[in-house]
């Protein structure tokens, strides 16, 4: 008999983590705005989703402190908790927070989404943070590699950020710029210029709840930003202008 | 026997545009930083190179005004000159102003150069400008579908320059911001993240001049670069910044 798992929330994030766990829990997924399992996971409500041996959160960071205070009195003792959110200082530091002592806690963020998941997600990357001590953490880690085929990056929550503020912070920046100056050229375009647009194709549906996280919640976004500016204004400057 | 073309400006684009009319032409090429002809072209001084019925001017735009100066006087009447600039307002405008009037003249750019076009060029794209009369742009760009199997648009200097302002300004404003911020992260990057940097790799050994000319040299891609701020700078502030 399969293990199970409850998953709260189910927006597109949600479906699709659903989808990949399928076949090695039974999935119980809680979403005020779901109707439809998609065959991957029974609907049910919080309380039931809470109290599943392992519960991933998979809500946007900005809803996470009220999730933690609602689950919290459901959580089965010992419980194994996951978030999969783009930023990892801040859902790590509320989940070991508000979570009860006895909880398993692991941080996590799929490199990947469901544009960059269509096609299937093996090969595919995720980072997994200590939380509450090694051991889940790495248990978590060689799930993932083993069952799943993920690369996995074993790094703490600083870490993490600090590198999506460049990976994901400059990229969401420079995709919202461009995309504010639409339409874009498509004739006479050169082969770094369509990679450009495919990098702001593939993150043009991130809701803009993704965005925030990406750029509030990650407490060394301002600083990587600013220094783009800084950089950019300075490429201006050498050309006599700004 | 074939017919002579002389190529002016013999760097990393001369020897491409060498490589690949070759089949089609005997090529005599003068740079004075050359010692090599690569099997493609003789070498040989300024004068033999602008006597050809065919000159292609392979020089960054800023010599531009320089080396019609100094090829004029040797210039064949009825000769065909082409310039490969990668903007084109300023480069046609000084071919029709600098050249004797009996010349033919034809403003291109190539959509490529030699990173993109490393593994052939059949299937890449050329912009062709009418300088001088439709039929001589047309008929360069029938040779350019046919004998070098490229896509082909016809546009006016202005047009392809007002893409060009976004198309490459944009890509090299951002590719020498993200430059500057170097190392930048390998590990956890995201698909849409790849796909900037390939962008940024694509444009990285693109010499100064080439930037230079790219930026200073088109006359929208100040206003172009102005608005990239403005929005970029709207994105910051909608994040309470800025």
């Amino acid at each position: 008999m399969r293990e199970k798992l409850g998953l709260i929330g189910f927006g597109a994030f949600g479906r699709l983590t659903a989808r990949h766990l399928s076949p090695w829990f039974d999935i119980y997924a809680h979403d005020p705005a779901a109707n439809d399992g998609e065959g991957h996971a029974t609907l049910t409500d919080l309380a039931t989703a809470a109290a599943c041996p392992t519960v991933i959160l998979a809500v946007p960071v900005e809803a996470l402190e009220a999730t933690l205070a609602a689950m919290g009195p459901h959580l089965a003792p010992g419980a194994l908790v996951l978030d999969v959110g783009s930023v990892k200082v801040k859902p790590a530091r509320l989940m070991d927070d508000r979570l009860a002592p006895g909880v398993r806690v692991v941080g996590t963020h799929p490199l990947f989404g469901p544009q960059s998941g269509k096609a299937g997600i093996a090969g595919l990357r995720i980072a997994v943070c200590v939380v509450r001590g090694d051991r889940d953490a790495r248990r978590v880690a060689a799930f993932c590699r083993k069952a799943l085929k993920l690369g996995v990056f074993e790094v703490t929550p600083e870490d993490h950020d600090r590198e999506a503020a460049v990976v994901q912070g400059l990229t969401h920046l420079i995709a919202r710029a461009l995309l504010a100056m639409e339409p874009l050229p498509t004739r006479m375009t050169t082969a770094s210029f369509d990679r450009l647009m495919e990098a702001v194709d593939m993150v043009r549906h991130d809701s803009p709840a993704v965005f925030r996280a990406i750029e509030r919640d990650n407490p060394f976004a301002a600083e990587v930003r600013e220094r783009f500016f800084t950089l950019a204004d300075q490429a201006r400057g050498a050309l006599g202008e700004g």
